[in-house]
């Protein structure tokens, strides 16, 4: 779709620098933009392209429309303007809704209107399938499943029986909602099954990454608050809690009742031992390792970074001496002492 | 389903205190259980909720009732009897045998009696299907397959050519069994596939959380003995062997060749290198680093836990001045010497 | 199928030691093979067993057929040869081309000759197959895809709009190739998505493992190269580059925009942040956590490996009082220096 800068600074609130007529349909990086195109600086670190950028126009912060040789638009938030300009220009919301004869949908399921339902989907018995959803090919939902308006099922996802989907709600492919918690317990050396009677909750808003799993509840549901969103290959354990716009990386795993507060940033890889509280605002670190509840918001980290691996084993080393060196210290601290 | 609690109590092999005619039709947690419902206390940090509990009844360990104010079942183990309590009155087991016509069943397939397959499974050549067992919807099943008596294959499984699984195996949605192991060698600088000719073999009574991969061996079989409970987002490697009634939590890597032994327990996001032995009865905790083989059974451990960034820049610094510090005790060792 | 000595030994360029009209049909470990079988000698670990293998024939290095009971093969790289070996005793690549009946397959995709299409696999608008291409069960290729010829899909992988797959491309089960990458932008407390509006390239000869996820870019494309081989449960994020004969082991995330280098080898359960450059030849050991880029090749590791936790929490606990160590060691330099 092609707009003029009028229309797209209006659209997020901008300051032209420049051409307001200049048509522009799509956008690109600083480097790679063509005269067509939209681009932005919101990461300092690319400032230097800034001047050479061949963009039709580009999206800066207040003040820096002086540094680019082409159209500008100056906002408070060039990343957020970027977001809302990129998807006004380049994302076409109006599918045909369509529902595919190779689907197959149990006559008890209730679906709404301008709702598209891919090749392959099974829907099953009493689901509820509101206004304008989507649900992708090969997608399974069990019964008695509800999806509110609005939300997009990617393909083959799975979404287990009773799970309740919200509004608005974006589940990329693999995903797997509400299969059985990890309940087990010891009979004299062999290990049953503790039935996971609850559900999952998912929240309006709710992005959920490729291959993320969230399980139900063992009595209680799991639930995601609004506006959370998370990357690929989570694992959400049972009767976790986190709360209204959090966010988590890939490959995180947050242990069984642990409940996560609001506006938290998880990193990439990290883990949350089971029945923790973490507070709201907490920023942890790339693969952090989370033993204790956090009682205050801050910056977190664990690890050790990487080094060459020579280094790395005489550190080991080191480390695994230290106890030794404590009491070395302490001999000579004892020596020191009747000498003063 | 409705019991009363004597019913209960007798399948549970419990001592009633109270009322034996009580009706109990759920189950819930000692904070959100209401008058029809039964919970439990099995961890002692909510023993605190146990005078307030408005359950209708609560197993409790052997010489607990009098602690409740409700109708109490005293047993041996708590969580095991909930556990055999919660399937006695929640779980009903009879389901609807059912072949969906939206299934596609080659004709060389053997499928059992009371067998249930859902919509878009597919089920290859020469694949054995026993009594009791249920596919759902989404599942591949490939050519030559073997499925004993009363497993349970959720959706959107892929079981590839030639795994054997075992009976009363519980397998959750996204699980991939049997795809190729990671073998290849290095040809003057370019990777080639060494084929994976093995197979995976899964015994009874095995548990797969959603999502985990279970790789094919290179030429022997990959083997999962009775009773192991995996977890989800778990990868098994090539030929890796785990013990009978192991458990192992989310998010953990399992590198090739490894042998775990039985009754081992590996805490979430844990990874254990290639080519090694893991005895019986070891225990490790979260995040574990294994690289060497573990010959002796016991807890282990790895990694250090989160702290605030600025306390973790300042220790890694440290760390790294470990070997420097090491020198400077030695020479105030050496200064010292002299002197006594 | 069944060969001579003389026919395994032309293929992979190997010196006969022993019989060339020996018959051999499979493979088998030193420990586990029959007289039909061959067998080789790669890791000088299992050298113990070559003398007792009942193995038909067995590939080893130069110079070591002395060492065999029974028939060898000498060749300059037993590991590579092997893998050829098996792949022309074992491997038989001609299957029929066949499309099933229970595929959808949009009018406007474009399929090449000789292509097999399993059951239930959806196929959209405008996809491009070429020939020798084969695609499983289950397996959803949405619209505007292309994959190159002689590529091997497997059952219930996605491969997201716009995704191009290279030649002789080998995806497993349960992979995600094109979903959205994480790009999100906080507006005022809420997260707002950022447009995903890159693609994914998959070079030829490249082998992703099962349910390895690798997202497209969020304005260019996300790149893998030529011979790249991904392990399973990997995730990749969006605008990565992977260079040529690169390979990853299960379990690693790749942060967004990140560069890996031609020839590296990244171990098991590793993580590396976003934006860094890794430089070609670089090894990670296992677990390795990457929080800078990397400028020169070598082997590079973190994390310490685990160990009985009693020890464990002692030598966490002196790497917590580390910093006052230092305090004491500078306290006593001072004393120290006033006597000397």
């Amino acid at each position: 779709m092609s707009f003029t800068i009028a229309e797209i600074a209006q659209h997020i609130n901008g300051k032209i620098v420049g051409d307001p007529n200049y048509i522009i349909c799509g956008v690109g990086t600083l480097s790679s933009a063509t005269s067509t195109q939209l681009s932005f600086l919101s990461n300092n670190k690319y400032k230097k392209f800034l001047s050479e950028s061949k963009a039709g126009v580009i999206i800066v912060g207040e003040g820096l429309a002086n540094s680019v040789n082409t159209n500008a638009i100056e906002v408070a938030n060039p990343y957020v303007a970027y977001a809302k300009a990129a998807t006004f220009i380049c994302v076409d919301e109006k599918q045909l809704a369509k529902i595919h004869h190779t689907a197959w949908i149990d006559d008890s399921a209730s679906i709404g209107a301008n709702v598209s339902i891919g090749p392959n989907v099974s829907i099953a018995e009493n689901v509820t399938i509101a206004n304008n959803v989507r649900i992708a090919a090969g997608t399974v939902i069990e019964h008695d499943v509800s999806i509110a308006e609005s939300s997009d099922v990617r393909a083959n996802v799975t979404i287990c029986y009773g799970s309740k989907i919200g509004a608005h709600v974006l589940i990329h492919p693999g995903v797997v909602i509400g299969a059985d918690g990890f309940g087990i317990a010891n009979d004299n050396g062999r290990w049953i099954k503790v039935p996971q009677l609850g559900s999952v909750v998912i929240s309006d808003y709710v992005e959920i990454g490729a291959n993320t799993t969230i399980d139900r509840g063992a009595i209680d549901d799991t639930f995601i608050a609004e506006g959370v969103k998370l990357d690929n290959q989570i694992q959400i354990a049972h009767n976790v809690k986190i709360g209204k716009h959090t966010v988590i990386a890939g490959c995180v795993g947050i242990a069984g009742s642990t409940t996560i507060g609001e506006n938290c940033a998880v990193g990439g890889g990290s883990g949350v031992a089971g029945h923790l509280d973490i507070a709201d605002g907490v920023q942890l670190m790339g693969m952090s390792m989370v033993t204790k509840s956090i009682r205050t918001s801050g910056v977190y980290s664990s690890g050790i970074p990487s080094e060459p691996s020579h280094t790395w084993q005489r550190n080991i080393a080191r480390y695994r001496q230290l106890d030794k060196l404590f009491d070395r210290v302490k001999a000579l601290e004892v020596t020191e002492k009747p000498q003063s």
